[in-house]
């Protein structure tokens, strides 16, 4: 499996998930504005791949900086993160990651090189530990999908978003491991195709039956029965179970309540935002109107059109029958349960 | 406002749908073949628009023939119908214009001249007919237009879909020459975004407000409280209601429905077929599954990706809350109802 961040000797490689599935590309990000060019614009995305690049994001930033002293090097981890965080603003991942890299300059008093290598096993461990919860997720979300079923997924929440197996994708991937026949529907995913591009790819690549569709066919395809299941990443979840996921999200939630199929968050604990009561607090990204008119290098709108472009959108707690964590699936109520999460029990 | 098609003179025209917004240019389709291909590739679409163009496409073919004698023009208006009925399955205008042309063929037997006379003026009645359905249709539909409200489309049922100002978007265009301000939300209707292409620019063009977003979208902006009516068009009308329209309409209408908001159906009569009795048996095409993997001229999925590219789906009668024809506005109980307006009386 295709890694979307490869951390070699001290430089930063991203696989540029814009040339996908056309072109696989890996791409060194040398300074501090490569990695925030390079999130902004999606070369590497997806709520844990953010936060992953973002941490190495910091040690190419310090790096750049030349600072020296303990003091400068500080100061280079706070700008750095301060820099990154404006980068994107709905995945909490992002903010959760560079403030535990700016914790880890903290931590102690040490000599500049010995923070250096702080930093370093401090980025290596977010990497690893997201990496782990892949396998968990997976592992737990695994026992959802039935034999001979269908499972829907929005947007892509794979390998190439996260870790290493995903997060909505990792119980796909852990079934098809243990021989389990299933049939992925993958909706294309509206303005960049996240979907078609990289969903679909992965999937494929891996050697799991899927299917692509457009996001407004899967409707259609539950009525028809071929669904039986629904799981897909998120963004953010605030402490009532509220989530914030890629635009269409909702919308897919809202259909699988009319067809009385089951909807699954598969979400690391680092997404979860306790901060936030509800999620009409989660700040919501809004992009440019050339994604929509401009489509893949060709206009595909009348000039001067009015276009609404949010990235994502909130569904309620209500529509959703659990979450998928590392530490287990979480069932309602959220408000208690979700608590427990924040505290570290065992779920 | 342009004209989806014209016939001139005996020659056949169709603004070719292809090319907008780019591009505003008509093509003369001189053989019967032409007309086939322009309908099976949507350079005209559109439920009426369809069956106007093949009405005028049977006088291609006959023309094309070199039938002289009556006996040889009836064979010719039949093998045309057979043939151009053949392009695409799900519309019912096609084959009501297509039964209208064979009946007129045969209602007496007149010389040669007489009958291609009555054949062309057959299709101009179907074309003007179609057209005052349109003016009906905005007439009675521009009452549910409320002042500074939203209304959201899905497709392009508009003046390119039809006689002239369209069925789904009659009443909006009636309201606007009224003077009532509100906002239509343009579905952009994916894989051929008909939405984006056509109904975006026929609003844009006409000066109404309008905001188009990706189909995923419209759960989001309706939880918004942006839209206070859905109103699309219908490519079939089953006696009890179930409407076959665009893919992607059934998921709007059971948004509309989580979201209270009322969900209509615009349609002139031709568009109901009372031969079936619900929604599952009509027809649904199937098309190519490059429309989705190779959007825009661009390959945009993996190589081999398994696809699924259903051309419409049916929406059943539950979720409509009426139907705005050219004799009234049709409501629930649909069976009823329907039946008063296929045996020709007012509604």
């Amino acid at each position: 499996m295709k890694r979307a961040i490869e951390w070699q000797e001290g430089r930063l490689f991203i696989l540029d998930q814009t040339l996908l599935p056309i072109e696989v590309k890996y791409i060194e990000l040398k300074s501090l504005e490569a990695v925030w060019e390079a999130i902004k614009s999606l070369r590497v995305r997806g709520a844990p791949a953010i936060g992953i690049c973002a941490a190495y994001g910091v040690l190419v930033g310090v790096a750049e900086s030349g600072a020296n002293t303990l003091a400068e090097l500080r100061a280079s981890v706070s700008s750095s993160s301060e820099y990154l965080a404006t980068s994107r603003p709905t995945a909490v991942n992002l903010f959760w990651a560079l403030s535990r890299m700016r914790a880890a300059a903290m931590r102690e008093d040490v000599e500049p090189d010995a923070l250096r290598a702080h930093l370093e096993a401090e980025a290596d461990a977010i990497y690893k530990e997201e990496t782990a919860c892949c396998r968990a997720i997976g592992v737990y979300g695994e026992g959802l999908i039935e034999e001979d079923s269908g499972v829907l997924t929005h947007c892509n929440a794979g390998g190439l978003a996260t870790g290493e197996i995903g997060t909505a994708l990792a119980p796909m991937f852990t079934a098809h491991a243990k021989g389990k026949r299933f049939r992925v529907y993958a909706d294309e995913t509206r303005p960049l195709l996240q979907g078609a591009r990289l969903t679909a790819w992965e999937l494929h690549e891996a050697g799991i039956a899927t299917t692509l569709i457009c996001d407004n066919m899967a409707a259609q395809v539950m009525r028809e029965g071929r669904i039986q299941l629904v799981i897909t990443g998120a963004d953010r979840i605030a402490s009532n179970g509220d989530t914030a996921n890629k635009i269409g999200t909702y919308g897919v939630a809202l259909l699988a309540k009319a067809h009385n199929i089951p909807f699954y968050i598969a979400a690391p604990s680092s997404t979860f935002d306790f901060s936030l009561a509800h999620g009409g607090l989660i700040p919501i990204e809004e992009r440019a109107a050339e994604e929509i008119t401009n489509a893949f290098g060709r206009r595909t709108a009348p000039e001067g059109i009015v276009v609404y472009n949010p990235a994502f959108d909130v569904t309620p707690a209500e529509l959703i029958a659990g979450f998928i964590t590392e530490k287990g699936i979480l069932r309602p109520p959220y408000q208690e349960n979700l608590r427990a999460l924040a505290h570290g029990r065992t779920i």
